[in-house]
């Protein structure tokens, strides 16, 4: 492969995040906004720079996934362990029904509404798929809409990244039921109760372990010589923490965000979040620019009856997927919080939902249209809620 | 590519970089050295950690390539331009001394003395060859120990740097020649004179030009509302000027360099130099490891006779090679500077060489055994030069 071409492309996604981020907040918006637009921009359905195939995309797909990892990191660290514990049963009630309610939806919608496409796998299965796709929450596009907003130590602030972050959990173990029904596979409660296990395990695990040990070892290191070695160890560890939960089956984002809890309550703290940061906001960009790289703009124009009949179950799939979300704001009555806010947080499916997807169109159990239709689910969640956010908050301030 | 798998590969990289790093700063060696043996260690020939082929193996390049040039950018933010006019005629001097004499020596070896083994080509092509891979200088490596040792500000320092970024132009031309070479062409004066016509046009255009247009620029981008937007623009001008310069027959550090050289110009440069520092010392050793990784350990065993031949060739190609660098130290005799210094700077060939050499085996023209001989050749000038600079800026210092 040829680097220079490929450091030119990223050039050009660096420069292009940020101009269109810049404009975003200039016209009162947040800059992850501008950012996916720029995606958009640069994909493959518009100015074809940002690769969609070879060694080029895989490597952007490496350098996102780097991004995300250094964005949850960076939450983590700033993340109050003892807040989080506050909010936790409330998290866990609001991430809940945002599982429960979206999946209910989507799967009764596929199973018993009249609608005009249908998939090449049996019904239920597919209806087990629709549902799968619209659970999904982006933890990384609201957390970056509410640091964008200044908004992050807000109680909001704090139960939609608990509540996305327990999604991801669910997500893993939704992941893998789902993965088994693209397989063939028969549903087994001992499967998912396995998963589960896993993948919450090793959270709680690695946060408390980690909270012991953590501090002791950035004391040593902090006593090594060489240069910017807090920075290189805590990117190291992150990076690490990320691989290692994902080879224990649980998700590297999860990883992530347990190494910033963890080396929150070291003595280095203020050092390596001040270096994190820069790190994050070059990496992180490339994360959104490929998410936004992904939409494909011909879906939006209605020229077929199959466009247009991709169109109708998409709209459908949107108001589905922001009622599912949206009510899971009320979920947790006995805690005082602004419950709309928390529901339009939680609405952007952002990547979870694409994997999803995808994995759904690769075994055949979701035609074109209706893959179309999930994808423009993914986009629409996904570009309506940092505006909304914006206003939400901007409503609240005055 | 799992990308769990690759990112416990980067950690465990970062972590032995600065273990090793740190052991060899205790026990009075430069951090860089450290590195080195980290990737022999994490290397095909031992761990094996560092991956060796696929896709894996084109990533860790990629990040070694970033590693590079966001050092080299670095080295040019750091380098005072007036200083370095000031010293531009010795560095010449020296650059070209330190080319001249090693390709002389490795050619009429090469041609007339009597070895061991030869090449499939013919002896010419091969001693032209023999002479090339000789005059590289490895700026990062050298760069890297003046700057663990804290001595970049020195005359020497200024010296070594110039004629290492000539020498990369020199090498460009040099490698265009060789290619020329491998792939059967005659050598033309025309094209040998475009090739250093381009690299010189470039870096005196992009420097002349930069200088001029990057403190507006800049203060526009200073203006803007977007998080860390100065640490993302200037690595974005560093990667794309790096892209440019490879594109217009260049080399990708030159490009970085003058990226540095511009910037240094900017009013910003304190807040670009803060937070570009922790991003090059996270991507500079995973360039260092794998330099280090591409050492095969199995040649230093003199086993059989071809070994033992391979052992002897390079035995006198690492004479030649650390005296014709040493005695282009003494190329500059109207400055005043330590000339020791300056010619043990230039001895090391790091990742040049070993393109060079890589060159030469894939056209067939070194065969196994003076492949094998020019890279231990690279590998023993790359690791001695580190401890031999120490030991010479601390007898200064007494």
């Amino acid at each position: 492969m040829d680097v220079a071409r490929f450091f030119l492309v990223l050039a050009a996604i660096l420069a292009a995040a940020k101009l269109l981020g810049e404009l975003a907040e200039r016209i009162g918006q947040p800059a992850v906004l501008g950012e996916l637009v720029a995606g958009v921009l640069l994909g493959a359905s518009a100015l074809g720079v940002v690769p969609a195939g070879g060694v080029e995309a895989e490597l952007i797909h490496v350098l996102a996934e780097l991004g995300v990892v250094l964005l949850l990191f960076e939450i983590g660290l700033e993340t109050d362990l003892k807040e989080m514990f506050r909010v936790g049963p409330a998290a866990l009630a609001v991430a809940m029904v945002g599982v429960a309610l979206p999946f209910a939806f989507g799967y009764f919608y596929w199973r018993y509404a009249p609608h005009a496409a249908s998939g090449s796998g049996n019904l239920v299965s597919a209806a087990i798929f629709i549902g799968a796709t619209l659970t999904a929450t982006s933890v990384g596009i609201t957390a970056r809409v509410l640091s964008d907003l200044g908004r992050m130590s807000t109680p909001e602030a704090r139960i939609i990244i608990g509540a996305a972050v327990i999604d991801d959990v669910l997500g893993l173990v939704i992941l893998s039921v789902v993965s088994g029904v693209a397989a063939g596979a028969a549903i087994t409660a001992t499967g998912v109760a396995t998963t589960l296990a896993v993948a919450v395990g090793f959270l709680v695990i690695a946060v408390v372990l980690g909270r012991f040990l953590a501090p002791r070892l950035f004391d040593l290191i902090n006593r090594m010589r060489a240069r910017y070695v807090l920075v290189v160890a805590s990117v190291a560890f992150a990076l690490g923490l990320a691989a290692l939960a994902s080879l224990a089956g649980s998700a590297m984002i999860i990883g992530a965000f347990a190494a910033g809890l963890i080396l929150s309550g070291t003595n280095q703290f203020d050092t390596i979040e001040r270096e994190v940061r820069p790190l994050a906001s070059i990496f992180a960009p490339i994360f959104f620019v490929s998410v936004g790289a992904s939409v494909n703009l011909a879906l939006l124009v209605p020229s077929t009856p199959e466009a247009r009949a991709t169109l109708l179950i998409a709209g459908v799939l949107i108001v589905l997927a922001v009622i599912g979300k949206v009510a899971a704001g009320w979920a947790a009555p006995w805690t005082k919080f602004r419950r709309l806010v928390v529901g339009v947080g939680m609405v952007p499916r952002g990547e979870v939902g694409l994997i999803f997807a995808e994995i759904g169109r690769r075994s055949g159990l979701l035609g074109e249209e209706i893959f179309g239709a999930v994808l423009l689910m993914v986009m629409v969640t996904t570009f309506i809620a940092p505006p909304a956010l914006k206003a939400l908050f901007s409503k609240s301030s005055r």
